[in-house]
């Protein structure tokens, strides 16, 4: 009998086919069991019927426990009016029967369930969550790639750091010290001037003591640069990535978004153009809302939240003070204490997914902010040499991963959306 | 006027278009400039007639320095016989005037190129190279979701290592030791009672101190993991995957491969079923080409590549002694002394591009395996979890990206395969 995945069942009804997975669930009125099976790809329910199978299959099936994997040939049939299938079952073997399984007879706390995390990805939750993590990458890679940008492996072991070394790892190199990076977007303004249009994809490392339910010290950031885009095809190629990833997802993944009971309405509604207002109109609404926060203040995540949950759709927060933003960040023509900058907040009260800039591209300007943020000047000389040789107006933004599959797949916490996350307290499995 | 890159213009001929980049050479008949131009997205020739443009143009052209950036517009037209294009300019704009650019006057040692990797990057067999890396990313994420791979993100921070602590990285983890990983495989043993069948694709490192053409200290890695999976379909699986990849190569990157002066011969022959002898039988055929390998010694390096040039496809060499290969492969039933492994060797010379194994999946041999490893028991507990819950035959294997980069690109030093290499001396730039 062919072996095929449970995703594959609707194209086999009536035909005979063997299944290979996990029985998640079982139950039996004496002659006849039912098992939850799935195997990965999918689920599906195979039925074992005591007078349909030999007595070596009998024997089996009474045998299966929670978590038991098994081979299960048999007839596909059709639910005569759900989506859904079922196998009556010819033969069954038992592969490897499950001691008794420690998750899911009740409730557990976030501590046992992050110490089983191994075990834990198998619950139908977690399996939709990678699902949708999955998707999400795919969905960047094509994206990009229609629109010129060449995947480029910023390196991880670096020997500066952008911002101070405070939320820095630190390893030992042969005897001198290199950090753990926590972003290639320098690399990756080196690799334009070859390339045109780059991005990165990888881990990137923050050994911030916070924690809160949006932070890891771990996480997969991807950064995309283009040379000749300036602040405003910066945010229209921002937009596009988003909306293409929204769909990709609520196309690919509907089963996964049913069973993590996500509203798909919100996200129905993702499409170009977001909106779009200016870090000083975001003060002046958050104000307006009672807040306290400063004419030239970052927003904070509690005032994203207030921000986002006024709109229906992602926004764009335009023109930070420069103050607060970082020094590779072109300034406003219009307004020098601004910067070409954009956060892109989710709605429904996400907060940020993505930061970007149009970046300082005049070698004088880019070592003058340099200077104001006392950043030795030697290691970085070579970062100044892009704005040397043929410097050219760019842009460029970056996404946390996690972050964008917290908000698809409606994820209170951030814990969930990396298979093994790594928390303050955090380094294990 | 359109703006368009040089990949584009076989659709403008005849049209007006406006083209942003680098001048990667130039020379000039007084009356005539021929700039050398390339985008990142290809490279094609921009002619400035001093009779057809205006004054401002001609000016302009004047200042342009080798690596200075443009905006040339004008009209496309094509090579009489070949597929090359050109550009008639109408205005020439100079962006940013590049200083003296320090690479390509004389032959510079490897020392200088990587100390100005950052510029290096721009050479075309450079440029050729990482576009070649795209693509083989590329086909490795589209090979193996079409196969049911779902991606899955092992971590990067591990608490314990599989084999020894020597060649790992150490960090301070807020006061406890953690290392740097050097494969995610175990983690995804455990992601494919969950997701049937997994991928990472991410950096690994080595903190190792040998200087040779084939290491680095940091790589990227792809690791997949498929559960229900024997030896024999591992083994399809890897050269159906590797001949996915020669086949993209060769149809996306003709242009890049000529630029690397690589003989395609040999990657057009790289089509299923790849070669198959044992390890006794390499051993055997070594030992006829002089070699004093013992019968049940690893395969050096030199060994490899002796082998691999009796061939004119990748070769996979079985079933290795179970004493010089990993504890977690699972035993050749017909032969406890030996594993169901596999390492599949690059002809021409090149050597392993993959190691892959079936797994032990029985608990108690893996546990036995562990102790005369004298592995830790208690760290690996969640590993040996995946033998208790459902356990399953299963098989994976990876392949180090920067090697099959160097295979497909002829590339001497494996050091040229990555953006920014780590070596034991260079953590710079």
């Amino acid at each position: 009998m062919e072996q095929v995945f449970t995703s594959q069942l609707k194209d086999y009804i009536g035909k005979e086919v063997t299944l290979k997975g996990w029985v998640a669930n079982l139950r039996s009125s004496g002659k006849i069991y039912f098992l939850e099976f799935r195997d990965g790809a999918g689920f599906t329910q195979v039925v074992v019927n005591q007078k349909e199978v030999e007595e070596s299959s009998w024997q089996a099936v009474q045998q299966v426990t929670i978590e038991s994997s098994i081979i299960a040939e048999g007839v596909v049939s059709k639910h005569p009016k759900k989506e859904e299938y079922e196998l009556q079952t010819k033969i069954l073997t038992l592969v490897g029967k499950a001691e008794e399984y420690p998750i899911g007879k009740k409730e557990h706390g976030p501590d046992f369930l992050l110490d089983n995390r191994h075990l834990w990805l198998r619950s139908p939750k977690q399996w939709a969550i990678q699902r949708v993590r999955n998707t999400i990458i795919n969905a960047t890679y094509e994206f990009l790639n229609s629109q010129g940008f060449i995947k480029f492996d910023s390196p991880i072991l670096t020997p500066t750091s952008c911002e101070g070394t405070t939320t820095l790892f630190e390893i030992d190199y042969f005897g001198e010290p290199a950090y753990l990076t926590q972003s290639g977007q320098l690399y990756l303004e080196a690799a334009i001037a070859s390339l045109g249009r780059v991005f990165d994809f990888g881990p990137v490392f923050r050994a911030e003591k916070s924690k809160t339910r949006r932070h890891l010290t771990e996480f997969w950031m991807m950064d995309a640069e283009a040379a000749f885009v300036e602040h405003e095809e910066n945010l229209k190629i921002q937009e596009e990535l988003i909306s293409f990833i929204v769909a990709r997802t609520l196309e690919i993944n509907k089963k996964e978004l049913e069973i993590l009971e996500r509203d798909t309405k919100p996200l129905e509604n993702v499409k170009p153009p977001f909106y779009r207002i200016t870090h000083a109109e975001a003060v002046k609404k958050l104000r307006e809302q009672g807040s306290d926060i400063g004419e030239m203040d970052d927003l904070g995540a509690d005032d994203e939240t207030v921000l986002t949950q006024m709109y229906d759709k992602p926004i764009f927060v335009e023109k930070y003070p420069a103050a607060v933003k970082a020094f590779y960040m072109k300034r406003d023509p219009s307004d020098p204490t601004r910067v070409l900058n954009a956060d892109l907040l989710a709605h429904e009260g996400y907060g940020e997914i993505i930061g970007g800039s149009q970046r300082e591209d005049n070698y004088n300007e880019l070592l003058a902010r340099m200077k104001e943020h006392k950043l030795p000047i030697e290691p970085f000389q070579w970062y100044l040499d892009t704005r040397k040789f043929g410097s050219v107006p760019h842009s460029g933004f970056g996404y946390g991963l996690e972050r964008i599959v917290a908000w698809i797949c409606g994820l209170k916490h951030i814990r969930e959306s990396i298979p093994f996350p790594r928390l303050i307290n955090r380094l294990r499995p």
